[in-house]
C-alpha cells in the first residue's frame, strides 16, 4: 500500500495499487460505521471546504459527513449565495477560500478540468466531487468498493454500464477503475450516448443489450442527465425506456447473481422499474453508505494520513 | 412518565400520558438554556439531518440549534440545492439519507402526511417539523408548555384559537394537545377558514369573536398563510384585519390576565396590531424560547433517551 | 488597551484607542492561524448567528471559520431560505433569533442602520458584516492591519482609494478607521461617484489620478458595485476601466513600494488588470488572511473577552 498524493483529481491518473490502498483505506473506516459512535479524530482541528457550484443533495451531504465524522470542521457554500453571481473567478474564489487558512477543498463543478486547475494553483489539497463530464472519482472508487463485496476479485468479472455514457463523468471514472482493476467493461446504450471511441479506453461497445445483460456480473445503469443536455440525443425518455430501461422482461435476461448498481437520482420508471431499483439484487443503498467510508479514505489520505495507520486510528 | 415511540409525527397520536413526558422532559432542558454553558452530551456522536422541503427560518434553527445543544452533528439542507429539483423521489432522498449513517431526521414537507410515511420506510426516528395543514406537533407542545408556565394547569382553561384554522396545521396540533390536557377550545374566524365540521375535533365553532374573546384565558393568533392559499378566502387582508385582527378595541374585550400567542411569522398589522404584539400580554418570544426545549426533548426522546434520566443529565 | 463595547456597528464611533485594540488583539489571533492546529476555546459553548440577507461567499465563511476558530458554535441562513420571504420584519426575525438563546449575531443587511437598530433592541451582542452603503467596519480593519504589516506606522502615510466611493461602505469604513490612525486619505475616480462633500469625513477629494496615485504609500481599490447601482454613474463599464481602471501604464505611475489593495470580489479586467492583482505588490490575498484575525478579535471582545487575556489564551 502507497500513497503520495495531495489531490484526488481523477482515476485516470491512479496506479492500481493506489486504488487498492484507498479501498483498503475505505474498509477500515466502513468498520466505523456500524458502530454506535461513527467518530474518530484524524482531522481534528482541520477545516474542509465543500464548494459545490452544481446542484448537489447526496454527494454534498456524503463529503460533509465523512468530513465530521473525520472531526473537520466543515464549512459547505452553494453556487446561489455565492460571490460567483457577482462575476469573481474560479481562481479567485479558491485563492480566497485557501487565503481563510482552510485545509482541503472539495470542489463540483461544471466544468471538467477546474479541480486539476486548481490543484496547480493551491497549496492545500484538492478532492474532486464530481467536474463536468470528466470525472467523479470517488463515485467510482464506492462502486468497486461495493462491487467487490458482492461479487468478489475483479479479475475476469464483467460489467455493463447501460445508458447515457457520453455525459457521464461515472461512467469515465468507473471505466478507469474497473479496467485497471482487471474487470472487462462493456458500455451500451442508444448509439448516440454511447460513441464508438470509447473502445479506445479499453472497454466494449455493444449495441445488443440481451447479450451485454446476460454476460454481466454486474449491471451498472447511469442517470439520463437531461438537466445536462443541451440538445435532444434521443427521441423521449419514453423512448428511452422503451428500448434501454431495466424492466422485468430485460432483467431476466441477468445472470441470477449479477447485481444491478444506479449512483443517483433515480429517475424511477426511466431507467429503471421501480420494482427492480427495490429488488434484493439492488445495491444503490448500499452503494451510499459504501460512499461515506470511500469519502472519508480520500479526505484522510490526501491530509497527509498514513495507510498503516488507519487500522490503529479505527479501534 | 412514559415514552417508548421512536418517532414524533403528530399530537392525535400520542396519550396525555406521553405529552406530559415531553413536557416534563422539556422543562429539565429549559433551565439549562439559562445557563452560561446551554449544552449536554446526550446525542454526542450522532448526526441529525435537518431536511427542509418548505422556507424556514425559525423552526428550522430551532431544531438547529436543539440538536447541536444536545451535542449531535446537524447537518441541514433546503429545498433549493437538492436532488428534489433533478426529480428524485422523497421516498428515495430519505432512504439515500439514511444509507448515509444518520442517526435521526427531522422532516417539513409541503404534503400532509410525508413524516408519517417516512417513519414507516426508515429505520431512523423522524420528527415531523409541520408537513402540510396536518400536523406541527412540536409547535403544539411548545404552546402548551408557554400556556401552562402562564396560565397554570389545563382543566376548565379556555383558549380561543382565531384565524386562519383550515389551513393550519399549528391550529391542528395543538387542538389535540390542548384537549387531551383538559382545556376547552373554541375556534373562531372567517366561516371560509373555520368550517362548522371541526366540531368533530371536541372544539367549539363561534362566529361571535367578542364573546370568544371575553371568554378567553388564552387568545392564539394564526398566521394568514397567504402563500400557501391558492384561492381565495376572504376579499382581501384588508378585509380579514378589519374584521378580526386583533387590535386595542378587540383587545380591551379580552379577560385582563388573558395572554397572547401567536406561532410566527407575525404578519404585523393584519393579524395583531404591533403594539399588542409587543405588549406585556404577549407571550411570543417565550414560545420561541420554550422551542429549544421542548425540541431538545423531542430530539432526546425519540434517540432512545429515558426521561428519568434528564434531570441527571443537565445537573 | 480598552474595549469596553458589546457591538461592533461602525469605525466612526471608535476611538483610536478602541481601534488599537483591535488591532492587537488580532495580532494575537494571526500567530495561531500560523499553526497546525488553529482553535482556543474562548467561546466554546456560545452559539454565534450569521444572519446573511445580502448575497456572500468571502464575508459570511470568514464570519463561519473565525467564530468556529473560537470555539463557537455557528447558524448561518441565508435570505432565500428564509422567513423574510414570508414578509417578516427584520426586528422579529431578530428577536426570534435571541429568544432562541443564541449569543451574539453577526448580520450583512442591505439597508444602512439595520445592525445599529438591532443592538438597540436586541440583548445580545450584534457584529456589523456590512450595511448598505453605511459602514463595514471589519473590513476597514483588516485592511489597516494589512497595511501596518506592510508600510507600518499610519502617521503621515498616504492612501488613495479610487473607484466608487459614493455607494461604498468599505470606502466609509476606511475614511474612519484611516483618518483616526493618522494617515491621510485622497479619494479619486468618475466626479458622480466621488462627490466633493466628503471633504467633510477628512479626506482630500481629487480627479488628477496621476499625481494621487504617485503620491501614494497605498493604492486601495473598490469594486464597481453594478449590482448594487440603480441608475448608470458613468456610461459603461468599458469607459469606467479606460479611465480609471489600474493598468500597466498607471501603475507605472505609483511609488515602488506602494501596495496594492481590493476588497474584493475583483472585476479582473474592469478595477483592475489580471497581472496587476496577481503581481508582487498586490496584498489582496493577505487582506483575506488577515480578516480571520480581526473577525476573531471582534467576536472575542464584543463577547466579552478582555483583550490582555488574549495572549495567554493563544499560547
Amino acid at each position: 500500500m502507497s500513497w503520495n498524493r495531495r489531490h484526488l483529481i481523477g482515476i485516470e491518473e491512479l496506479s492500481r495499487d493506489e486504488i487498492e490502498t484507498i479501498l483498503a483505506t475505505a474498509a477500515s473506516f466502513r468498520h466505523l460505521l456500524d458502530r454506535n459512535v461513527k467518530h474518530v479524530p484524524a482531522l481534528r482541528g482541520k477545516t474542509v471546504v465543500n464548494l459545490f457550484l452544481e446542484p448537489s443533495t447526496r454527494t454534498r451531504l456524503s463529503f460533509e459527513t465523512a468530513a465530521k465524522r473525520l472531526g473537520a470542521d466543515v464549512v459547505s457554500f452553494d453556487a446561489a449565495a455565492s460571490s460567483t453571481t457577482k462575476g469573481e473567478t474560479l481562481r479567485d474564489t479558491a485563492q480566497n477560500i485557501q487565503a481563510l487558512g482552510v485545509d482541503m477543498l472539495v470542489i463540483r463543478h461544471a466544468a471538467s478540468g477546474s479541480p486539476l486547475y486548481l490543484s496547480r494553483l493551491l497549496k492545500i489539497p484538492v478532492v474532486n466531487a464530481g467536474d463536468g463530464a470528466h470525472e467523479h472519482p470517488t463515485q467510482a472508487l464506492l462502486d468497486a468498493y461495493t462491487i467487490r463485496q458482492h461479487v468478489g476479485e475483479f479479475a475476469g468479472r464483467k460489467v455493463c454500464i447501460l445508458g447515457d455514457i457520453l455525459f457521464s463523468r461515472v461512467a469515465r471514472s468507473n471505466i478507469w477503475a474497473l479496467t485497471k482493476l482487471g474487470a472487462k467493461v462493456t458500455i451500451v446504450g442508444p448509439s448516440t450516448l454511447v460513441p464508438h471511441w470509447f473502445v479506445g479506453m479499453g472497454v466494449e461497445v455493444s449495441h445488443n443489450l440481451k447479450s451485454a445483460l446476460a454476460d454481466a456480473d454486474v449491471v451498472m445503469l447511469l442517470r439520463i442527465q437531461h438537466e445536462r443536455q443541451t440538445s435532444s440525443h434521443f427521441p423521449s425518455l419514453g423512448e428511452y425506456t422503451s428500448v434501454f430501461g431495466l424492466n422485468k422482461t430485460r432483467a431476466s435476461w441477468l445472470n441470477p447473481k449479477a447485481i444491478i448498481m444506479h449512483p443517483g437520482p433515480i429517475n424511477r420508471g426511466v431507467e429503471i422499474d421501480s420494482d427492480l431499483a427495490d429488488s434484493p439484487r439492488s445495491v444503490i443503498l448500499e452503494q451510499v453508505s459504501n460512499g461515506i467510508a470511500v469519502r472519508m479514505a480520500a479526505l484522510y489520505l490526501c491530509s497527509g494520513g498514513q495507510p498503516e495507520n488507519v487500522a490503529s486510528l479505527v479501534d
